[in-house]
This record gives C-alpha cells, structure tokens and sequence, in this order.
C-alpha cells in the first residue's frame, strides 16, 4: 500500500503557528514547548507567509549574531515554502526532500495548513511501505499462510 | 548487501571539530560555512567531550535569551553523545536514531572521531538497502537475467 500525506503522515496533528511580527526567541521557546523543529508563519487570515526551523534560528539568528528577542519571525521566515498535498504520497515527498535539502515541509489542504512533516515521519513510513514490499513479495513466493 | 557506518555511509569526511570555549555563535558560522547541522566538541588530545547540534543552538541559546557571542559551547553541549562504531550497520544506527530521537551521531574509530552521519544520510543508505533486497527476493524469483 502507497502511505498518502493525509492520514497516514499528518493524522490529527496541531498546528504550530505563528505572526511574522513575533520573535524568534518566542519560535525557539514554542519548538521546545511541543518539541517541534519547525513553525508555520500565517498571516491573520491564516494563510501560509512562511516557515521557520532550528536550521533558520541556527544560521539567521545565532550565526549572524542577532538577539532573538529582538528578531521578527518576518524577517527570519522562509517565505512561500514548498508544501505536500494531502494525496502525495510519502515517497515522493521523501524525494522532494532529498532533492531540495528540506527537512520539514508544511501540508496545504484547500490552501489551509493542516500539518508538518518532518524527514523522520516521513523515512518511518516509507521503511514500513518498503518492508511490507519485502514481505508481500515472499509470501508470493513461499506462500502467505506459513502455518496453515 | 547489509551497509556499514564506515565505509558505506562515513567516507572520507571531513570533521567539524570544536573546543569547549568557543561560542555558539562561532558554531553556527562553522554550520553554515560547512553545511551541517552539527559539530563534535574535543579537548585537546582530540578526545570526543560532547555535541553541539542545531537543536542545541534553538533550545539552549535562542530559546533562553542567551546571546550568541558570550555562549560558551562548553555549556550547551550534550556531554558523553552516543556514538557509532565504524562497523555498525546503517539499519542498527537509524533504529537507535529514531529511539533516542538523536538525529545526528558522532562515529568513533579507535577513540578517535572520524567522521559524523546524520538520519538523512542513514535513510538513503537504508533505502537503497532495502531496494536491493526486494530486487534481490524478486531476482531469486524470476530468474536474475531477465535478458539471458
């Protein structure tokens, strides 16, 4: 079976979201708070602006040598991500990631963002699928009822 | 085939080794300069002290208002991280990976680090691994030469 993005990735999952007039230190306390890597920046209508992670706050905060409480998510934020629909299919998006260098993508549903996925959902899924692969095909081979 | 750390997924890679008294802004500037997402901390006969990992930077310095500048990487490490050995395999790194929630594991020879690998890494050794066990289970199947 192809695991899809919605439900077998992103399954009842709250959003982390956040205004790009907040501040990267108040991003930074929210990932510790839901031990997330990663936050969705909507503007009031709840559109997708952007997306921060560990990896911006690492290299556009830290590295560069600005306060976090003084830095806007607005100026720090990876505007206009890529996104996953509900109906792609884990590989795929795994491949997307490995091409593109992402580590998080947001889920778009409707043009609502419904979800994250990280690389570490998304490899436990496919190793399950590529497993299941592995076993269907020696059940074909040696039969599917060891016991029976 | 089954992959081991060294040489399958280690290969001739450089180090990004620091010392416990530089800071983590000099750390995030090691990061971005050398496109990783970690970095060993050693003393000064080279022996493994600690880790210090994007997540580290967002957690213990962005996340608690520290500046940059006047962190000393000493205090933000995670002493004595897990390592791998370079025999290890791909399959028993990624499992301990996703137990402990690590995404990053330094890998020692010898007491000496040689080398680090990340969950990404892992994940397309493991993929490939498993592509061939199908292919292989398939093969044993069908015949090997297809064209013979």
């Amino acid at each position: 079976m192809h695991r899809k993005i919605i439900p077998d990735i992103v399954n009842d999952q709250t959003i982390c979201a956040m205004a790009t007039d907040e501040t990267a230190r108040q991003a930074a306390e929210k990932m510790v708070d839901r031990n997330v890597a990663a936050v969705v920046i909507l503007d009031a209508d709840g559109k997708l602006l952007g997306i921060v992670t560990e990896r911006d706050l690492t290299r556009r905060v830290v590295a560069v040598g600005l306060a976090g409480d003084e830095t806007k998510l607005g100026d720090i934020m990876t505007p206009n991500p890529d996104t996953l629909g509900p109906n792609d299919s884990a590989l795929d998006a795994l491949e997307l990631m490995r091409i593109r260098n992402f580590r998080h993508l947001p889920v778009l549903d409707d043009g609502r963002v419904v979800g994250m996925v990280s690389i570490r959902d998304l490899y436990a899924a496919v190793k399950v699928e590529l497993e299941e692969n592995i076993r269907e095909t020696e059940a074909f081979v040696f039969g599917d009822r060891y016991g029976a």
